[in-house]
């Protein structure tokens, strides 16, 4: 027998992405639960956090009745538009010269958030279109301070047909911006926007109770599954199983090293299995050395560490105590029992972060699931 | 005259990125003269690092003669195989059950890195294919290791157009690495691929001297202005300009914070601008409180710091002592002055992995520099 002929015949080179939107339409479903009778509204900015705007927004939409979506851009809005025929769009960075045109030929609602860009507005408004005012009250980002909205006419404030703002540490239950924020938000609702319907939260703030959830709120990373409420148990299900092959094992010898730079060096006789993965799929080059992945044979995980730097197209790691591995095998890199939180808590970032890097990949072999109707 | 008669008219929303291919052209040619008498081979994996594969591949064969090309994944040879009608393709991850109808359609060249990868190879080879061989030589990633070299028949030897592997620490002139690797691969060559072309180096190795660059040198990082040789100064040009619209400037009163859970605090009063750029743009949150970005005015640059955390969308710095800034003025996060090796040194990584990131987001206005033949 000739020692190829012991070898699997089970060779692949691809890593696969899988994006759960049946869970999706559960966390969505969950979260509105929690923040009734607030209306929810999803943030599908930055495609949907990389995950696909145009299938989530659409999914939404059809089977979640959802009716207001956020976008950062104009841009982003235009993707997503042709699906939500009856949805408000909100354009979070607003109205300029080089998006006006897209609010005209949408109608897309755009987020006014300095004196300057009302000012452009006013000059090009649109008369179907009423836009969202966004004012500051602790976040020190965009938004409307004090003292420009004295200056604004009555007139002018009667321009508007929703008030916002946003938290800025609303992950975190007891911190006292917070309570803060809400009061000042309270108040400058009173002062300058009677009657005006507002939105303060995003998804951390909907676990903050029904004082921070206003007429809308605004979801995003809790119902891509991300906790926003880490100081207890995610209440939402993870939406990404990310996997790629194993391109080769191989012994590592006592002294040998690993990778670029030689960041690792094997002090005892290591079993090595390199994947079909690197930082030019979107996972972070902070995982080198540090970073884990997930062996699944006979029901049972196995996690093995990463050795060296991760590089652009694969990543090694350490499956000496990874029983039955072979080529062709998947290792996980995200996944039920390690999700975006841990992922990231690992690489040093946040949900965020990863979630924004990996979707953007075009290298995937990408997966949607989502029952029939 | 009202408040807002005294404001400019300049409001504009969206990110630019900016990507110089005469520079790219220019980089190649230089790098073609060090390498000489070897042949230059283009890596334009990961779409290019991110700055587009489809025209940096286009742009290298039909205006610097380049014949020889690198992807990482089948697919990504399939994006641009169109535009190199005459050009050999190389597929790094190699071949297998996902990707070889891709192989039989183009007659793609596989890199075989593996044994189990080598018999899937022998039971669906491709008549007009002859494939690159991977040998491992010190990095410890994909390659045949020599156990599996000696397993190989005289007619498996034959099989192959091309005997590679790959530097661990080239970008260390004088790392004890590249000269154990460089034995180790010219004692390999000799023992089992006599009289077959060979390359060894990437960008890195291109700058060891001759003895390192064989028949071929896989042009990748150097060529798109990254200083793959960092112990002396860069030789290659920046192609990269990347700048975002200022979409609001603000006082900060003393004892205020700045974005997501409060990491920066004003000790004196200071001016700050929103720019519209995030992480979603790929602008990685480790430069959170440390990164830079840069304002021209007049001809003359001015620097301000990154206040806070870097969110999806927005970036917050300090332009107390910015002059003359106006609402709609560009903040530069990449230009010449400060390239992606230094935004790589700032956020505590490299600048591959920078530009892996930046180039595949859709947010941005991009623009291609090339001159008219």
């Amino acid at each position: 027998m000739s020692f190829f002929k012991k070898l699997n015949e089970h060779v692949l080179t691809q890593p696969v992405l899988e994006i759960n939107l049946n869970r999706l339409i559960e966390n969505y479903e969950l979260l509105r639960k929690i923040i009734s009778p607030a209306i929810p509204s999803a943030v599908v900015k930055d495609d949907a956090y990389g995950i696909g705007a145009k299938i989530v927004s659409k999914t939404l939409y059809e089977r979640a009745g959802c009716r207001h979506f956020w976008v950062a851009h104009a841009l982003e809005a235009e993707r997503i538009v042709d699906d939500l025929p009856e949805a408000t769009i909100y354009v979070l960075q607003g109205v300029g010269e080089d998006n006006i045109e897209l609010f005209r030929k949408y109608k897309f609602t755009p987020v006014i958030s300095s004196p300057e860009m009302f000012d452009f507005w006013k000059k090009h408004e649109i008369k179907e279109v009423k836009p969202v005012i966004h004012i500051e009250t602790g976040l020190n980002r965009l938004g409307f301070r004090e003292n420009e909205l004295k200056k604004l006419s009555n007139k002018d404030l009667q321009m508007f047909s929703l008030v916002m703002s946003h938290l800025a540490c609303a992950d975190e239950k007891d911190h006292f911006m917070n309570q803060h924020q809400l009061e000042r938000f309270k108040a400058l609702k009173e002062k300058y926007f009677k009657g005006l319907p507002a939105t303060l939260s995003a998804s951390d703030g909907a676990f903050l109770g029904e004082d921070f959830c206003f007429d809308m709120v605004r979801l995003g990373a809790a119902m891509y599954g991300i906790n926003t409420a880490p100081y207890r148990e995610n209440q939402m299900k993870n939406l990404i199983c990310l996997k790629a092959p194993v391109l080769q094992i191989s012994d590592l010898n006592k002294g040998e090293f690993v990778g670029y730079s030689a960041t690792y060096r094997a002090n005892t006789k290591r079993k090595i299995a390199i994947l079909s993965i690197g930082y030019g799929d979107g996972l972070p080059r902070s995982l080198s050395n540090v970073g884990k992945v997930f062996f699944k044979a006979l029901g049972k995980w196995s996690e093995a560490r990463v050795l060296g730097r991760v590089s652009m197209d694969n990543l090694i790691c350490d499956v000496t105590n990874v029983d039955n591995l072979k080529v062709g095998d998947f290792g996980y890199l995200i996944m039920d029992d390690y999700t975006l939180d841990d992922i990231a808590r690992d690489a040093g970032t946040i949900s965020y972060e990863i979630m924004s890097r990996i979707g953007k990949n075009t290298r995937y072999a990408r997966k949607y699931i989502l029952n029939a109707r």
